[in-house]
């Protein structure tokens, strides 16, 4: 995977760049939208491609694991081929659900005994069955598998895990550069910062992860609960000692304003289920602020969803409708929504893209951050 | 509403014809998608035009009244403009949802009045706020206010509220009649052939139908549990006795089978929840037969939905994708299965409308009825 750096801001450390993979091109900063089970919820592959211009989506290990499974996805050649996305895809470990989602059994050096969350069957996660997994997948980031600590966590937890994720790390990296892609095609992987928000243990992980001099790293264990400030404090400890040529991808962040926030401090890649999640329970983000479409005062409202809005649905259909679809629990309001808030993430980082390039990333973040985290 | 009888059927009743309403031309046979709250469930309206090619949908006045209510959708500028869909509609006249729904309070001959199920409100409908809701909804077409028997019905209740139809109807009409559009379009009405299952009652009925002259004309209270050679003999003793030369409307049937048979007997136009809740159990109909797409057969089976679909999702998704949506209760597998059942019964009407067209309807029916009743 090659990525190009092509500008950056004079006034933050934002970058934009793109990076090549078998799939496509991917211009950063990017929002990765996420695909759980094989599927971006509520939104086909074509709507996820031509509405929402969605470059590159994210899968669980974990949930594709369980289900179909990897024999299922190996005979369809693939998750692209399966899931009908011909575009690129990042996968996460699995780690992070093992932790959040199954009841676990145990967790050794080897790796993580657990059950299943959906039919309660035994399972065993190592960085070395998650590589052979993300290789059956045939993603093409697939991440390096890694422990997850909560918040808040004791430096002393935050520094026993560190030691056991740098060991799953480098045994992830070695064993991914001990197979090969099942379907001809290049894979690349990353590994993971941790540290829980302490910035020695940060700084520590970062070289670490640096020493592996992998395509890209990424930054995990944030928005897990702690301040916002916590997060961006370690996100600039982090991104000052990982190497500026590879593109940074800040795990599970956020909302648009963390996202600017984020992107002014140097990563390039973002994932988050908000958009999704939120957009499923009628919240609205827009560069106007935040739209609770539930809301009674919309009820009477036919003015269009979102005048600034990318998508079709934005100005073809009104906030009156929209509501009228959420309360009455029809599918298409999710759908609906879905396609608002996808488009927004992406072109909220393709604004940010374009004003880094232009060299004035820096005061638009600021003039424009109070906007969008207002309620309407 | 101008209806053009194009071509009759040598071997059959059936007929190919169009129509023209404010809002565009329908050729008929027809298949009508019943877009209930003002949606069709997990179709957005791009798709709903552009890939199922329906060219008529069905809002339900019950429904809609109770939710969003006529002071919003007037406020919209009507149905069309509320829905964002700017082609016709038909609605029906909320009797049928009153006597299946509410809980009903009183049957008078100046109308129903019940509870709505949403939230226990007491509501009344008539003939004349009946036609009134269907002004401000802005409805292409308008159904007149009727009771639909159950099934079964003794003939001595059939009679009787055959006779309280009949007086709905026709202050369904005269109320149509001294009353105007509200967005300056024409909107037509159609009265109902009711009569449950006794030839004599619905010729009767079918003869005061007639004399009601109006631009269309529907039969009603079929469907409800009768044997279908019973649907199918009403349907042609209805027919026998409707003009030729105005377009007949069977309402709520059915599967595919039962359309065309009753395109044989003379139906132009058909609206019926199945193809859509269906769907959104996993169930296809398809030229080939009807597929249970979660059952274990297709677990590992990637080969296309359905290579004979006309719609996109047919060729591009896998049967072993929509099944692994549909087991993992992944909004998208009602989604796609949607789009597939709706485009094969629209493809239904379209194909048997050039059969009919090319003089060849019956032998054909004769053909693909096995096929299309089977079970994958």
């Amino acid at each position: 995977m090659k990525f190009n750096l092509l500008g950056t801001d004079p006034n933050s450390e934002a970058r934009a760049g793109e990076f090549i993979t078998a799939h496509g091109k991917v211009e950063t900063p990017i929002f990765m939208p996420v695909g759980t089970a094989a599927t971006v919820k509520a939104v086909n592959q074509q709507q996820l491609k031509d509405d929402t211009k969605a470059e590159i989506i994210l899968g669980n290990t974990y949930h594709l694991n369980l289900r179909p499974g990897t024999n299922i996805i190996k005979d369809a050649g693939g998750l692209h081929k399966f899931m009908n996305w011909d575009y690129p895809i990042l996968t996460d470990s699995g780690g992070y659900q093992v932790f959040s989602l199954a009841d676990i059994r145990k967790i050794t050096e080897e790796g993580v005994a657990f059950q299943s969350h959906i039919d309660g069957s035994k399972r065993f996660l190592s960085p070395e069955s998650s590589v052979d997994i993300q290789r059956i997948l045939g993603s093409d980031i697939i991440m390096a598998f890694d422990e997850c600590t909560p918040y808040p966590c004791s430096e002393d937890d935050a520094a026993t895990s560190l030691k056991l994720t740098h060991k799953w790390l480098k045994r992830s990296v070695d064993h991914f550069n001990g197979t090969e892609s099942h379907y001809g095609f290049d894979q690349t992987i990353f590994p993971i910062v941790q540290g829980s928000v302490y910035n020695k243990l940060r700084v520590e992980s970062a070289q670490f992860v640096s020493s592996l001099n992998c395509h890209g790293n990424a930054i995990g264990g944030l928005s897990v609960g702690e301040p916002h400030d916590l997060m961006y404090e370690v996100t600039e400890t982090v991104c000052a000692h990982l190497p500026a040529k590879k593109p940074r991808y800040l795990m599970g962040v956020g909302t648009p304003e963390n996202i600017l926030e984020c992107i002014s401090l140097g990563i390039d890649m973002f994932d988050c289920v908000m958009p999704t999640r939120n957009a499923r329970n009628g919240m609205l983000f827009t560069w106007d602020g935040i739209i609770n479409i539930r809301n009674n005062k919309w009820r009477n409202d036919h003015s269009v969803i979102d005048e600034k809005g990318t998508s079709f649905v934005d100005t073809n259909y009104s906030k009156a409708y929209l509501r009228h679809l959420m309360v009455s629990n029809e599918m298409l309001g999710a759908q609906l929504a879905t396609l608002h808030n996808l488009s927004f993430y992406l072109d909220l980082t393709k604004q940010a893209r374009a004003k880094i390039l232009e060299g004035t990333f820096n005061e638009w973040k600021n003039m424009v951050t109070p906007q969008i985290s207002s309620k309407i």
